[in-house]
């Protein structure tokens, strides 16, 4: 191995423990930290955060990716160069006294939000808004300066994504799903929703993680499921995977595809290659392809039939007086029911990809200019009237009920959406060769997760996002299968 | 403030964070961390700590702090550069391939001994034993070459000790402790310990630690009560103390007497000065002062006759059939009673010290070189036999029962018994102005904080630990309050 990539792999692993470290911190402040441990915390993460940014932001690591480039010698050394090159373009294209002023920003943007949110108050949050649309466009002039703003950020967060990629994808996504929920609401099969709220114990709750743990395959030395008011995935590294889980007293179901969700990022992260352990390029890829494990674990495997069937005997175990008159049918139509709403975080399988459009046309709009920051609630509501029916009662419930916008990401969310895609591509795909639901009314999950280690998972960030999301789904991406597949499980589903 | 105080606070913060990130992943990794994560936990805490000990031993910081030492304007920053300093020379007075050499002895011998005492086989462990002690006698002549080499580490780990006292303080405890221990076997009263092993459910036990933590006043907004294997203390900043329990379903007392001991640790880490956040000199002086807190609460509170009294009707109420026949004076009687056992971690309060000084008196001959290592094992039981009366079966639960040694602690020992005798004396000098009994009988802790916030917590490592010594106890040490407190305690205890 040249010298150059010995220190390469040296300044990889010190970033690497950054890396666990910041995660680490987050986890336990998620889980179990008490309240008042806020301020130390705060100011601890900032010291690890600026070392670690020094450790790849200087002169010398530029002189050592220039080396880097030249010495690689084999695949995995030249992804090596290739990810910290971006990682370090990502922060050093933008001057640093910019960079500074985003991320004191967003900094300052957080609490600002959190507080609109609360008291429904978007004119507080407006200035903020507008400052962080404005730096996104200017940020976007460094990266690509001919280039439309919104898309250098949408392939910054799905690498190789262009904007006639996502208007196609959501015009074929919205061409189906509107209708079908049209058709859903004038002659859908009533569907039998009485048993899902009442009692459900938690020691019991904890069962159904517990099978569901195992159904997947994570084992207990090397996945920990804890709680967390928000659900959540974070790897420590490879060996050592957390996910998290939130009860609801009144909602069995809400557990059960929480840790089917966050299990299946999990066994992304449990399954890249041992080779990659603490370099830059392990870890899952992109966030669209991480979503789109979660999504397939949640609910092509979760909410299918086939597997349902297989869960059913163990409910009614843990559950003997709750699902005493409940059948597995009733069982699988209530936790595929589609129902439009106003919560992105709540929505159904059917509904979900049109709250992700709403998003995507507003920030694109935002960003391109089009739509002022001040007009993004009346902007929001006409949307959410059109393709979901429903009228938004407070912004709380609106355009300040996401995050992500306050924290300077913008371009993020189509991501949620193509994971979905991608993931039904790739069953469509698989199901050419081998019968899922049979496997999945056994409980039986190894060929498919051999199949997903073998065309995805193993490759951590050594292969390219767009070779990645070819190899996953079996060819090119087409959003049919998605529409597809919505189209005839929701045809089923309400017998229409 | 002077422009070197301003960057040694600096440098004093970035500290704190690498502190900061190493305690939460060591509490991660004892309360909760999957078991085949340690690999890649290792891996990160080898980058953080060779981090952390890069940013204080080089030139940049010797030439700080010298500047600072002659730029400090009052006492805090004085004292901020001593005990800087003090970390500096820790290290950097011993050449750097010899600490490097050391490190890597003591990672080695760790694994070595875990084997040595699960399989008897000190004759695994002696070749690592004899190699720390031989770099321990060695280093010492670092810091003072013409000093006894195990005075020097008895003043590393408690400032100020020497031989002389420690040899004073032993047989003065040995002097009374060796015979209230003959005067009990041969006609101390008996006492009734039936009702000890019984099943205590764990849901009432987890009341118990709650009532503790209430009692004590340790918030649940910054201290979180978790479980371990070993019960321990550790603080991510003053505002976030976490302790650790062990429950065991047929010992109420040991997770009472856990939760009471730590939260004093806890306490004490909770009252020190914001003013020390960050910097070098927050967090407790040394061990035998944080011991003497944590054996304060545990034994001086915790198993006194008033605060039994003030706990028994909770322990009634959640144990109603466990206690059903069992009187308060009952109570006191058996969470109090002494038996030599071979085992120190499990010891009583008035054995506990004879533990203590066997492994002081070998480990400062072993140091002195007037013991051999290999000639340890039949020391150490002759001298089991001579003090505790006991035959020791195997090394496992003799010579090498504790991780100390193998860790390279050597003078580290003599800390928890001087803990218990400061404390001791604490408490006599308040007993002259306080009704200490009539608070504790109603649960009322709040003069008793007070007091020791006033004398000891405030300060952090702000003062010199002689000082802090003298300031807790109200005056010259003096062993005698701790062996007149046993003497009166067992002597009724017994009714000698």
């Amino acid at each position: 191995m040249k010298e150059s990539i010995v220190r390469l792999r040296a300044l990889e692993k010190q970033l690497y423990a950054y890396r666990y470290a910041l995660n680490a911190i987050d986890f336990d402040a998620e889980t179990v930290a008490p309240e008042g441990g806020a301020d130390g915390r705060a100011e601890a993460c900032e010291v690890l955060s600026r070392a670690s940014f020094d450790l790849l932001v200087n002169e010398d690591t530029a002189a050592l990716l220039r080396q880097a480039a030249a010495d690689a010698e084999d695949e995995q050394q030249a992804a090596e160069v290739r990810e910290l090159q971006r990682q370090y373009d990502e922060i050093a294209k933008i001057p640093a006294a910019e960079y500074a002023a985003f991320t004191k920003l967003v900094q300052q943007s957080i609490p600002v939000w959190t507080k609109a949110k609360r008291t429904n108050d978007f004119a507080l949050f407006a200035p903020y808004l507008e400052k962080i649309v404005e730096a996104r466009r200017a940020q976007a002039k460094y990266f690509a300066p001919d280039r439309d703003p919104y898309e250098v950020w949408l392939d910054r967060y799905e690498r190789g994504l262009t904007i006639a990629q996502c208007d196609e994808f959501f015009a074929t996504l919205r061409a189906t799903i509107v209708p079908l929920l049209a058709a859903i609401r004038d002659h859908g099969a009533a569907i039998r929703t009485d048993f899902l709220d009442q009692d459900w114990p938690l020691d019991a709750q904890k069962l159904v993680s517990q099978k569901i743990m195992e159904l997947w395959g994570l084992e207990p030395e090397h996945c920990l499921l804890a709680e967390s008011e928000h659900p959540f995935t974070t790897e420590f590294w490879r060996g050592d995977v957390r996910i998290t889980t939130h009860y609801m007293p009144r909602d069995m179901f809400s557990n059960l595809y929480s840790v089917a969700h966050e299990g299946g990022h999990a066994l992304y992260e449990r399954h890249i290659a041992p080779e990659l352990d603490y370099t830059a390029i392990t870890g899952g890829a992109t966030m669209g392809l991480h979503e789109s494990q979660s999504r397939l674990f949640e609910n092509y495997v979760g909410r299918s039939r086939a597997f349902v069937h297989c869960l059913y005997p163990t409910l009614r175990e843990l559950f003997p007086t709750q699902l005493a008159d409940v059948t597995e049918e009733e069982i699988w139509r209530a936790v595929n029911r589609a129902e439009p709403g106003l919560i992105r975080t709540e929505a159904d399988e059917l509904t979900y990809a049109l709250h992700i459009m709403v998003r995507y046309e507003l920030e694109k709009a935002m960003i391109q200019g089009t739509l002022a920051v001040r007009d993004l609630p009346a902007a929001w509501n006409a949307k959410y009237k059109e393709y979901l029916g429903l009228d938004v009662p407070d912004d709380g419930h609106g355009c300040l009920q996401d995050i992500h916008w306050a924290m300077g990401d913008m371009g993020y969310f189509p991501s949620y959406a193509l994971g979905s895609a991608y993931g039904a591509q790739a069953i469509a795909d698989l199901s050419k060769t081998m019968d899922l639901d049979a496997q999945w009314a056994e409980g039986n999950l190894q060929p498919l997760k051999d199949a997903l280690c073998d065309r995805l998972w193993q490759y951590g960030n050594l292969k390219e996002p767009a070779w990645l999301v070819k190899s996953l789904c079996g060819g090119d991406f087409d959003p049919h299968y998605f529409t597809d597949y919505l189209k005839a499980k929701y045809t089923a589903l309400y017998q229409l």
